[in-house]
């Protein structure tokens, strides 16, 4: 039974209190058998049956729980660097989107690439992204858009779900952009969203959640309410992408639909606020994505003083922010978002388990919770966040196993 | 005589041709004998004398100059996260000045630390930026304001410069703030600048530049034309801090100084814009302290429209820019301010080069130049810039040897 000692500060994370309330624990130990959390608590509190147990030192450091990036699109074929520089010239997101680039291009290359290959891409992201923290990772499908690659990319986050130690949420977007060969038709791509896609899909246990991107090149709120429709019914919780380029709503349908979370929502509007607030949704921030297409950040401030929680995360993906750094993200939600760094921490962690459904065993550093946590060369949150470095993390641990040491 | 083929793309940032003009060899062999290169070319064009010679392979990666962060104020004592989260919370960055945080606050811990410690900590920040590619810095003091402690840190630079492999730039930034003890009397402070600290700076060899931050809380023009007309005598060339945090004409003055560089720019008027067009002056863009500082980008389109010429530098310092990931500041820059990758490596490079003095020997991949170069992972500029990881560099190499390599 390990006990960690000699830690600066222990950011427990508890989801009590508001989003500033990381419940630090000042001089703190952490004990845990197996998988599993014994005790938390001050060095000076230990319980003495845990006095001559194996003893490990933090040495001086911060300890947080692991970090779980609530948003990412893990799986994908290609890149578009190119893009990139486009966009700085001055090309237009919507209009590179129009042209065929954007996500029909990294579609093109998701349906051209095999399992294997995606596999393999996608668990060396898991690699990097383990030695930055990260533990949890909620991962969506949306570049295949046909029922067979929906599910290949699926079945991709299964097999690292299997294979990888990192803890995997896979969603379905099979509803990112309606694919080119339905471009005439619409309500044709609907109905096999709701038809095959989701059942095929719930039916295979391959998706907790049913993501619809709700924009004006994307899908319409009506449109959106017939797929999450379809998702309950076979028991995948909506989740959105919404106000991301456009008001369009998004934030009242997410509260409307009982959505797990409102994801990107730099353009929210107040009574889109006050609906989720009301309805208890959790705000994804996703200020990568803002930094890389260079628009307005999520109103942090007014989100949380009407009460609702806002997560943090990449949205890794290869156009709109093609990083898996969520400590940098982290350190944007700060600059950008005007978000302290014990705000954003608990946006990382226990609040982003919330958005994915996974706040009952991971996400917090509490008896009975998964021994997934993190030490930091830091002396607290502050420093760690205003410090920016390559990678400030030296040791991550997922259900009591080390998985990375710096 | 060592030749590094296979190289995917090899950026020679030549420094003709616009800010965009990368010169870029496909398939290149660079080929060095001691510190200096030989010869730089498509692989394919090899001289035959080079043929049998030591080969080694960047295996298909992107080479550049070695970068070079042209501001940053590498010396310091304490650090100030708790500053990052009041500003977070809404605090002023001139209140929190004004009440004896910011630059007074490191320059107490400045003052109170040895030269043996400020030296550690230093090389130990160099360490890490040589990992990143970061092959040579320009370091300013600023944090003594006295005689001595100028003069210390400036020996700290000295001393950096004999023992680490990075190449030092040493900058006099007497003129940083007002130190608080001459507060009623800000003439003294600047007759002691003029008479005592410059003198004894150049007396001794410790400086190249002479750097003063033009401000409301710190110099007026008008004082600064005094400090630079010292520093002149004493051959230290100007640099300024300017239009930061308001315009106070600092470019103008920038370019009736014949200052090597006016740097942050933020609020620079098109008047400014135009005098440093007309005098050559470059432009020192810094793009971690606007993001850390939340203020606007700096223009950097109508500076390069208008001839000027802009350098990314990283401004690396325990408040306002609390990091020395120049990469990250490069990303930020494409992100922030619209300069396209290619843009963005010249002004790390080659402009970065001039913006110190150091261009005829460093900043560009020319036959007769220091053999200072870094292997990035990525097939091109584009594709390093666009997908932020914690380091891509895997090979930083100065003056021939090989200082990190992944």
């Amino acid at each position: 039974m390990p006990v960690l000692a000699d830690i600066s500060v222990l950011a427990t994370c508890r989801s009590s209190g508001g989003q500033a309330d990381i419940h630090p624990i000042p001089d703190a130990a952490l004990v845990w058998q197996d998988d599993t959390i014994q005790w938390v608590g001050p060095e000076t509190e230990l319980p003495s049956e845990y006095v001559g147990e194996e003893r490990q030192s933090a040495v001086g450091r911060l300890v947080i729980p692991g970090l779980v990036d609530c948003h990412t699109h893990l799986a994908f074929g290609g890149w578009r660097a190119d893009e990139f520089a486009l966009r700085i010239e001055g090309a237009d997101y919507l209009d590179i989107a129009r042209a065929g680039g954007g996500i029909a291009s990294t579609m093109r290359h998701t349906r051209a690439a095999s399992e294997d290959d995606l596999a393999e891409r996608a668990a060396g992201h898991l690699v990097e992204m383990r030695k930055l923290g990260v533990t949890t990772v909620e991962a969506k499908s949306g570049y295949g858009l046909t029922v067979e690659d929906e599910l290949k990319t699926l079945r991709v986050y299964r097999r690292l779900a299997e294979t990888q130690p990192t803890r995997i949420v896979p969603t379905l977007l099979g509803a990112h952009i309606v694919p080119p060969e339905f471009k005439a038709d619409r309500a044709a791509y609907i109905r096999l969203l709701a038809d095959e896609i989701i059942p095929q899909v719930a039916e295979k246990g391959l998706a907790r959640f049913c993501d619809v991107f709700v924009e004006d090149t994307a899908f319409s709120p009506d449109e959106a309410r017939t797929i999450f429709a379809a998702g309950t019914e076979h028991g995948l919780r909506p989740k959105l992408h919404a106000d991301q380029l456009s008001d369009t709503d998004g934030a009242a349908l997410a509260a409307e639909v009982g959505a797990a979370s409102a994801d990107h929502l730099e353009y929210i509007s107040d009574e889109g606020i006050a609906a989720m607030a009301e309805a208890g949704v959790v705000a994804v921030s996703l200020p990568l994505a803002t930094l890389y297409l260079n628009v307005r950040p999520l109103p942090a401030r007014a989100l949380i003083e009407a009460g609702v929680a806002v997560a943090v995360a990449t949205d890794f993906n290869p156009g709109s922010a093609p990083s898996y750094h969520l400590p940098l993200a982290m350190m944007l939600a700060c600059t950008m978002q005007r978000m302290t760094p014990a705000e954003v921490l608990k946006g990382a962690t226990v609040i982003a388990s919330q958005a994915v459904g996974m706040n009952d065993t991971v996400g917090s550093l509490e008896a009975g919770k998964r021994a997934d946590f993190v030490v930091i060369d830091a002396p607290d949150v502050n420093h760690w966040l205003y410090h920016f470095r390559p990678n400030a993390c030296v040791r991550t641990v997922i259900g009591g196993e080390t998985v990375w040491s710096a």
